[in-house]
Formats: structure tokens, sequence, C-alpha cells
């Protein structure tokens, strides 16, 4: 399993707030402005350059890319293929959010396509890692209608097929890398009540990526960044507006002391 | 006249919160993240499935469908047609809202073009309405220029050309169906002030058409929990910034005390 | 050097306040949402219209128009173009935002080509200020790796190709135009913490352009308005997410009285 180590993942969150690394992310337009904002929140840069002729020559020099397939129109799956090409050519390294995968055809195609490109990471909810694999025909859009646990197989196929690890977010989150499975618990259910957190989780997936090279420990860094910094924010809360607001100020303020106190790998 | 009993219209939105329909949402850019924002508030659950290919399998298995044409790129203007068709084809309800319909073309070709296809509700403002029936050429975007009263004969011919209700929003809501028409006061001028609150309503309105088989009623419960959520956020704001937000928290919250204290029904 | 009165700047912000211009934005879809927000809060009434067939017949009756090249799609590409051209036929004035021009060569392609169209203002960061004139490659995306003061060459380079007026944003603003050059500070540094600000800058700035014939002080006045605004909003926020939300309190809100305290000409 990945360094799950207090130390290891604070490490992380350190590196990405003081190197501020530059993200490209190719992604939905639901959920664009706040994945940038969680970016910047979390002490990194965005860069939303999503366009052929474009996409690659940046994925080679950003410090990581997301590809997130939630809207793809025709533009964004050039792009995205480029870039992931590009990210690979580069050793760039790049999260791949399979959204909604698995019953709908256009995006489920995409991903495959570049899930065949060794992702650093995939990350998505329980049904989204199945239809990825194939093993299902996904559920209701981007409701997880599977466990997180059920998707270990899913994921461990995706491993042998060239992803470095996979982010299973739910209820509980699930990391499996080459190494083995953690699991995280935490987080709030508001954050299914603000659209695109769980993309925005694929963007500091990423961001964690490019500060370290064990993309288990960046996936379980974020998954942990973002899951402290909900329940900071649920606690402020007075409903899922007022939520949105506060996890962003959370993931901005949030310290070592607050982050390692809500860490919990059961 | 649709039924305007405060416990019909209660069970509407009492039905959204416990059943969480999936509302498929071919909307613009500049709205998208509110709407699915509001419907997530709403306890529905939303999903952007807006691309050729994609859109039609997905509206013949949603609850309800939106189709919003603010910004019709080429790749949504084909994605609201095959949408709509199927949705008329499995029965699924939907909203058409015709943003700014009226003097743009491209829109205006569009939204006729759909809206021949019986939309089980047109939402839009006075203007709206009036440049989908073909009689004024709309006025300045997306604000009404037009009184909704003076979009009754218009909301009319829309009826006897298919619709089965129209939602003209402005300072008094007027819902018009085969039934009569029904009139509704209240909400808070900081609507205006929030880009997307017009679209987001119609994807509210999706959302109780999901759930009750009398469009009118869903209308008119859509355009209260709305205009009854802005009554409530607009005592919390301070601007339009803390109004957008409290706007959703008072989605998710309002109970059935407040909505009933503010149900007026001239 | 621009008009700099606090009497002309208030005068800007205030015509802004009670004409309400209609401004048409094309934009990238990761700020489109806060940039017609921000027209919202100031007054404005924003208009998304950006596709080819609408573009150019909204753009000649607008009272300004924003082309922001932050994702270039093709659609927009070809919006950007036909609105820039039917502006200037028509007397509209324009402003033009070079996000990440410069290394990126769809953007800077569009860019160039609309900048040889005699925009009204043309507003970036240093990076992107050079980038447009063709001095450097540009920095990091969004993130501006030049003093404005650096850039006022570049800035003089598009005024004597038709631009009248270039606002250089950044911890001073530097406005130049064919009198001279003014410099604004202030602001906050929360500002590169929100994902679009600069972006929303851009539409205030033409927002502006609407209600006064001085380039220069419209650049100026929206310049001061955005920064005094985020002064205001950071003495309320605890984190970049309550930051953005004040910010549009604050630009809804902030008086004269609060304006001027603010202005600082140094």
């Amino acid at each position: 399993m990945a360094d799950t180590r207090p130390r290891t993942l604070l490490g992380v969150v350190q590196a990405v707030r003081e190197q501020g690394p530059l993200v490209q992310c190719i992604t939905n337009h639901v959920a664009s402005s706040l994945t940038a904002n969680t970016l910047l929140a979390a002490g990194a840069a965005p860069a939303m350059v999503d366009i052929r002729g474009e996409a690659a020559s940046f994925a080679s020099v950003a410090g990581a890319l997301l590809v997130n397939v939630g809207t793809p129109h025709a533009e964004q799956q050039d792009a995205a293929v480029e870039a992931a090409e590009a990210a690979v050519a580069a050793g760039t390294p790049w999260v791949l959010d399979p959204v909604a995968v698995g019953g709908l055809p256009v995006r489920t195609a995409l991903a495959r396509k570049v899930a065949a490109m060794s992702p650093t990471v995939v990350r998505g909810n329980a049904s989204e890692v199945l239809g990825l694999a194939g093993m299902t025909a996904g559920g209701r859009g981007v409701d997880s209608t599977d466990r997180a646990d059920t998707a270990v197989e899913a994921a461990r196929i995706l491993i042998a097929a060239g992803a470095a690890a996979v982010a299973i977010s739910g209820r509980v989150d699930v990391i499996v890398d080459g190494k083995g499975v953690s699991h995280l618990t935490g987080g709030h259910p508001l954050l299914t009540r603000v659209t695109g957190t769980g993309c925005a989780l694929g963007a500091l997936v990423a961001a964690c990526c490019a500060v370290t090279p064990d993309p288990g420990a960046a996936a379980l860094a974020a998954s942990w960044w973002m899951s402290a910094s909900a329940e900071v924010a649920a606690a402020r809360a007075t409903g899922p507006g007022s939520f949105a607001v506060a996890l962003l100020d959370a993931i901005a303020t949030i310290d070592e002391l607050e982050l390692t106190a809500r860490l919990r790998l059961p």
C-alpha cells in the first residue's frame, strides 16, 4: 500500500503550497470554476488549456495534467488525447477522471482510449472505476451506486493495464496502487450536495502528483486534504451554498494540526 | 388553472427531496454550475449530458430534461434536438428555457424547432415567451422588457402548439396551462443581480416535472420554492454574492412552515 | 495620461450603476459565471452571446463588447472575430483580454488578429501585454511573471498599432493611453487566489467604456473599483472562498466615500 505516514502526506500538502505547481486542466464546463478555485486555494496554479494545438505543448511543460471527461465536446476530446500523449512523452504526471463512464458511449470510449496511456492516477467513484474497467454499465451519472470496496478489483485491472494508482472516492476513500490498498475515512455528506467536488478532487490529486513521485501518496494526500477541509467547512456551513464557500477557505487555511487530527486510516 | 392548493405544491417539493430525480441539463456555460448546485440543493441529481451520441440515450432514462438555449454552440444544438426527440419518445418530461430568444437568430431557430416537440413546460421571462411565439423581437438579452401578463397570449399560442404549460417569470410569476392562468407574487430583486437564477429555476421546474404528472403544478411549485428561498436568502445577504450563497442554502433547508408562510397567490 | 481626477472616475462608476450598460461577453468557460456576476454587481447587464451568426449583430447594438481568449474553442474564435469587426463598424467600444497570450499559438494568433482591429482597451497582466506585442513568449498561463512597468513599452506598441488604451494589471496597475501613463496601487493578494478576477476586471473595463468616451479613464475607473472592492472584501474574508463572495457584495455596495478613501494614484 501507499506510504500512509502522516509525515509523508503532510509533506505532499506542504510541497503543493510551497511549490505552487502548474496544473493543466481539461475538464467539464460545470466544474471548471470550482476546479480552478480549488487549485488556487491549495496554492497551485491552474491553467485551463483545453484546445487542439495548445493542449499538447502545454502538457509537456506543466507540473501535472488533469483529463476529466465530464462534458467531452469534440474539441476537448481531441485536446484530451493530444495532452495525454504529450504528458506521457514528457514525463508529466497526469490524472484521469472518468466522470459517468460506463453507460455513456462517447466519454466511455474517450476514457478507455486515454486510460491505455498509463495515467498516473485514475480518480473516480466506484461505478466510474468499474465502468472504466468494463465491469459494469455504470450508475446514474456521477452518483456512485457501488461502494468503493467493490471497485478494488476494477482498480487492479486498471493498474495492470498501466495506471500507477487508482483513487476510488466514496464514504470511504480507497486508494489502490502497485503496493496494496489503503483506506481513508472522513469527509462530509455535503460534499455530495455541491457540484464538481469530485472533479475538484481530481485536480487536487494532479497537483499532488506534481510534487511527489509516489502516485499512491499523492492520491491519499489529496483525498485527505479534501476530506479534512470538508469537515472543517461543514462545521461552519448552514447549507450547500455556504459549505462550498467554506470548503475553499478550509483548503487554503487548514493547518498541520487540523489535518493531522483528521487523518483516519482504519 | 393549475392546482394551487398548498398541500399539492408542498407535495411536489417533498417528492423532489425524497425521490431525488435525475435531471439531465443541456444548458449554457454561464449558468451550468449554479444550475447543478440548485438541483443538488433541492435534493435532485443533475447530469450535464449535452453532447451528440449521449444526449438521446440519457434523455430516455432521465427523470426529466432541461433544454436551455443560452449559449447554443453547434454540438449543444444537435444534443438539444436529439435529447428532446428522445424525451418525447420515452415520455420523459422536459422543459424548454428560451434564453434571449426573439432577436438572436440561431437560438431562436433552435428554440422554435424544439418548441414544436411538445415541451412539458416552457419557462422564460415575458420577452422570451413573446419571442418564442413570434410576437416580438425580444428584449436586451435576458432582461425582460415586457411584463409577465402581456405574455399570456403568447403562452396560449405555445400551448396550442403543444406545450403543456408555460411559466412566465417576472416580478409576478404567471403560470399558464390548459386549465387557466395562475399568478404568484414574491421573490426578491436580488434574483436579477445573480447570473443564471432564471436558468436554475428552469432546472427546478424540470425536477418538479419528474415527480408530478401536472405540469402547471410543477411550474408553480418550482417558482414558489425559488421565490420563497430568495426571500429567506435576501434577509441574510449583504449583496449579490452572499445572496447567491444563501439562496442555495435556503433551497436546501427551507421547511414547510416557511414555504407555506410565503405562498402568495393573489 | 488619463483623466485621474476622483470626480471623473466616480462619474464613470455612477454612470455604470445608473445606465446599466449592456455588455456582450465572449469569454472563457472558467470565468464566465464570475464575469457575469461582476457585471450584475456593478449594475451592468451581461449577455454571453458567443456564437457565429449571433455575435456580430449583438455587438452592433451592445453598449460594449469583451473579447477574452482564455479558452478559445473554434466557434468562439469565429464569434470573436465577427463580433470585433461588428463592434468597430458600429462604434461599439470593446476590450481585448489576451489571457495567457505569448507561448500558446492558437490564442496568440487570435488575439493578434483582433488586436489589429483597434480595441478600445487591451487589459492583461504584464506578460500577456508583452506577449501580445511580440516581446516575450509569455509566462506560466495567467500568472504574470513580469512586473507591470516593464510592459509599458509593449503597451505603447499596441497603442501605436491601434489600441486606444492598455491596462496592465498587477500589484501596481498601469494604465497607458495616448496621453501618458497612470499608476494605481491597491487591491489585495486574495485577488490572485480566485479564478477569473482578472477576466472579470476586463468585463468591468468594458462596462466603463460603455459610459465614457475616455478609454484611459474607463480602464482606471474599473481597476480602481475592483481594487477598492477587493480591499473591502478582504477585511471580511476568511479565505479565498469567502473573499470571492464578499468581492461581489463590495462591487455592488461600495459607496463614493469608501471608493474615494481607497484611491491611490502615486
